[in-house]
C-alpha cells in the first residue's frame, strides 16, 4: 500500500428476479438452503435495480454501508457472512498507474464503504433484498478480485438473501437446492439467457395494503414448523414441476409456463395459509386480479397471461406478447383506475410505450376506457379505485453489470463518503 | 285409504353444523363420499335451524316444495335421491281415529308436499342446505314411518348435501368416509353430545362480501381435480387430526380443540387457494378477525378462542367459556363496528344476553368500547365500520326434533299448501 491517500471504488448494478417456481422453507437456517429447487425471470434493470458501488481506502475505519442514503448497520449475519467469505477470497492487486497494491494479507485489514440505492420502492415488496445482497457481493467480488465463477458467488449472495443467489443471472434462472451440508453445491444456474425468450412482457401491479406484512424469513421458518403441507410440496410436488418449466422455458411453450407460474404461486400462497398462525401475503386486490387474469385466460380459450405473486399482494403479470401486454394493461387500467388526483405518468412506469399500444395518452383516456368483452356478465364491472399504488412496465433483463462511468458512483471518490 | 280428503303432516326442526375437521372433496360425485372423515358441531336450532313441514294426501297431484315461502324444483338429482330412498323405506301406517291407513304399496303413488323455512339469511353461507336436507329426510322418515335409525338416516340426507349428515346429531358429531362402494356405511355418528362441553359460546360474524362466490359442489369438484395438495391432506393429515380431535373433545382440551380447529379451517382454505383456477372463500375481513384472534390467544399464552371458516367469508368463533365470549364480542364490535345507521337488536342476534355481559346496551355504547388491551402497538387500532353485517351469539345444541304443535306446521291443513 504504496500511498494512504487512495481510494479505490467498483459500481455494479443487479437485477432484481421474480420466482415462477416458488422457493419457501429452508433446510439450513444460517446458511440459507432451501428444501427445494425453484425457477425465476430476471426483471429488466433498467426499471428495477441495485446499484452499488463499494470502495476500499486504508483511510476507512471500520465496515459502513449506506441504503438509498441512510446509513444502515452491517452487523447482522447476513451482511457478516457475505463480507467474510468474499474477503476469503480476495486475492492480490495492482494498480501501477495510481500506485496502489494490496496483497491478500492487506485485504483482511482493509475496511470497506458500501452504498446502495434501489430505482424503485424498497418497501414496495419486490425482492430488494434479493437484488441488494446480489449487487453487494458482485461488487465487493470484483473491488477485491475474488477469482470465482459466477456460481461460486450466487453461493456467497444467498447467504446475504436466499433469492439473491438467482439475481447473478439475466434471463431464466435456476436455484439449485444442492445436497452439501456446507452448501457448496446450493447455486444458481442460468438456464437461458434474456435474449431466448423476449416476446414476453411484465407488468407489475403494486398493490396498495395497509396490512403489516410477516417478513419473507419468520414466515418461512413458521411453515417449515408448522406447516403439514410444505414437505409434500417439497418433497413431491416441486421436483417434477422443475422438470416441467425447464421444458416449458426452452421450448417457449406460454401454455405450461402460465400454467406452472400460477399454481405454484398458488400453491405457495397455500402452504402460507396452511402455517400457524396463517400468514395472508395475498388480499382482496390480488384476488381481484387473479380472478381478473383467470376469467380472461378462460374467455380466450389458451392462456395469455400469467400471474405470480412473491410475500406481499404485489401481482407480477406476465403477458405472452406485446400485444398480449397493451391488451392487459388496458383491463387493468379499467378495473383499477387511480384517483382522480393522480398523474398517468406516477402511475404507470417503466416502459410507458405500452401505454401508446393501450391509445392512452392521459388520464381521461383511462376513464373512457370500454369495459373488457369477457365482463359482460358482470352489470356494471366493479372498478377498484386506488386499490393499486401504480403499475411498473418492463420484461426479461439481463444480469449484473459493472459501471465503469465513475459519474454513476454512489461514493465519492474523494471522500469515500455518499455523493 | 278410507276417506280421499285427509291430509297428514309432520313437522320438523333440525339444526345447522359447523365442521372443525372440514369435508372437502368426494370421492364419488352422486352417492356424495368424501375423500375423508369430517367432525362438527351441531349448532343450537333457537338461533339457527331449518323448520320443515311434509304432508301427504291422496289429494296432492305431485310432489311439490316450497323454501322460504317461494316454491322451488324438486327435479335435481340430490332432492329425487333423497325422496326415492325414503319412499322406498316407508312402512304401512293407521290411524284410526282419522280413518287413515297407507300401505307400504300406497306411498309409492302418494305425492307429498315439502315447505321449508330457515331462521336465518338463506344466503348468508350458513350452511343452510345440511340443515335443510337433513329436516327434509328426518321429516319425511317420520311421515312415513321409516324404521331405520339414525345412522341411516344420515346416509340417505348426505345424498343431499354431504355435511347435512352431520345435522342429524346433537352435540358433536362425526360423518365417518366409510368404505363400501355403495356409501352404506358412510354415515353420521354421535361423539358426545350437546350436555358434554356445555361451557363453549359460539359467535358468528356474517362479513360483508361483494364477491360472488363459488358453490362448494363445483369448488370441490376442482380441487379434487387439480389440487396437489387435496389427497395428501385427506390421507396423510386428516386421520390424524381426527384422532387427536376426538380425544379434545371428549377431554374437553380446549388448548388442543382449538388448535386443531383453527389448523384445520386454514389447511381447507390452503387447499381451495391450491386448486385451479383458485378458489377464495376468505377476504380481508376474514384474515382481520383471524389476526384479531391469534394475537390475543398468543397474549393469553393459551387460546381462548378458535376459529373456522366454510366456503364463504363468515367467521365462527368458538369461545371457551361465556366471559372469553364476552370478551370476545366486546373486541368484535370494537374492531369491527356498525355503520350509524344500524340498530343494535339487528346488529347482534341470537342470543343477547352476552351483550349484557360486555355492558353494552345501545350503539353509543358500541362507539364507547375502549380498544383491546393487546391492540396498544397498533396507533390506533384500526376499526373496520360495515366489514361485518351482524353477529349471532349461539352455542352447541341438540339435534333434529319433532314438532307437535300444529300451529307450528308450515303447511295448511285443510289446503296441504303454504299457510
Amino acid at each position: 500500500m504504496a500511498s494512504q491517500k487512495w481510494i479505490l471504488m467498483t459500481t455494479a448494478q443487479t437485477p432484481t428476479n421474480i420466482a415462477v417456481i416458488k422457493y419457501w422453507g429452508k433446510r439450513d437456517e444460517a446458511l440459507i438452503l432451501a428444501v427445494n429447487d425453484s425457477i425465476s425471470v430476471t426483471l429488466d434493470p433498467q426499471h428495477l435495480c441495485t446499484t452499488t458501488t463499494v470502495a476500499v481506502s486504508p483511510m476507512f475505519q471500520s465496515d459502513r454501508m449506506w441504503l438509498n442514503g441512510k446509513e444502515i448497520s452491517l452487523s447482522g449475519g447476513r451482511y457478516q457472512n457475505c463480507l467474510r467469505e468474499i474477503r476469503s477470497r480476495a486475492s492480490e492487486i495492482e494498480d501501477e498507474k495510481k500506485g496502489i497494491k494490496i496483497t491478500k494479507k492487506d485485504w483482511e485489514k482493509l475496511h470497506v464503504h458500501i452504498a446502495s440505492y434501489n430505482n424503485f420502492p424498497t418497501a414496495a415488496g419486490l425482492a430488494s433484498s434479493a437484488a441488494g445482497f446480489a449487487c453487494l457481493v458482485f461488487s465487493l467480488a470484483k473491488l477485491m478480485n475474488v477469482q470465482e465463477d459466477q456460481g461460486k458467488l450466487s453461493a456467497i449472495a444467498r447467504q446475504g438473501s436466499g433469492s439473491a443467489c438467482r439475481s447473478l443471472y439475466g434471463g431464466f434462472v435456476k436455484w439449485v437446492m444442492g445436497n452439501e451440508k456446507n452448501g457448496g453445491d446450493s447455486i444458481a444456474v442460468q438456464l437461458q439467457d434474456e435474449k431466448h425468450w423476449d416476446e414476453l412482457v411484465i407488468i407489475i401491479a403494486v398493490v396498495s395494503s395497509r396490512q403489516k406484512e410477516t417478513s419473507s424469513t419468520s414466515g418461512m421458518r413458521d411453515s417449515v414448523e408448522t406447516s403439514l403441507l410444505l414437505q409434500h410440496r417439497a418433497k413431491e410436488v416441486v421436483p417434477k414441476r422443475i422438470i416441467e418449466m425447464e421444458e416449458a422455458i426452452k421450448n417457449r411453450d406460454f401454455l405450461s409456463f402460465a400454467r406452472l407460474t400460477c399454481a405454484d404461486s398458488n400453491q405457495f400462497h397455500a402452504v402460507c395459509l396452511d402455517t400457524s398462525p396463517p400468514i395472508f401475503y395475498m388480499n382482496d386486490t390480488s384476488h381481484r386480479i387473479i380472478s381478473c387474469v383467470e376469467k380472461w385466460n378462460r374467455s380466450e380459450g389458451t392462456p395469455q397471461v400469467a400471474y405470480t405473486f412473491d410475500a406481499g399482494p404485489n401481482a407480477v403479470l406476465i403477458a405472452r406478447d406485446r400485444k398480449v401486454a397493451a391488451n392487459l394493461l388496458q383491463r387493468l387500467l379499467y378495473y383499477f383506475p387511480p384517483h382522480s388526483d393522480t398523474d398517468l405518468n406516477s402511475y404507470v412506469i417503466g416502459d410507458k410505450s405500452i401505454l401508446g399500444d393501450v391509445g392512452v395518452d392521459e388520464m381521461r383516456d383511462v376513464e373512457a376506457l370500454p369495459p373488457p368483452p369477457e365482463a359482460k356478465d358482470q352489470i356494471p364491472a366493479q372498478k377498484q379505485r386506488g386499490a393499486v399504488s401504480y403499475f411498473i412496465c418492463t420484461r426479461p433483463g439481463k444480469g449484473p453489470v459493472l459501471l465503469s462511468d465513475e459519474s454513476q458512483a454512489l461514493l465519492n471518490p474523494e471522500s469515500g463518503l455518499p455523493k
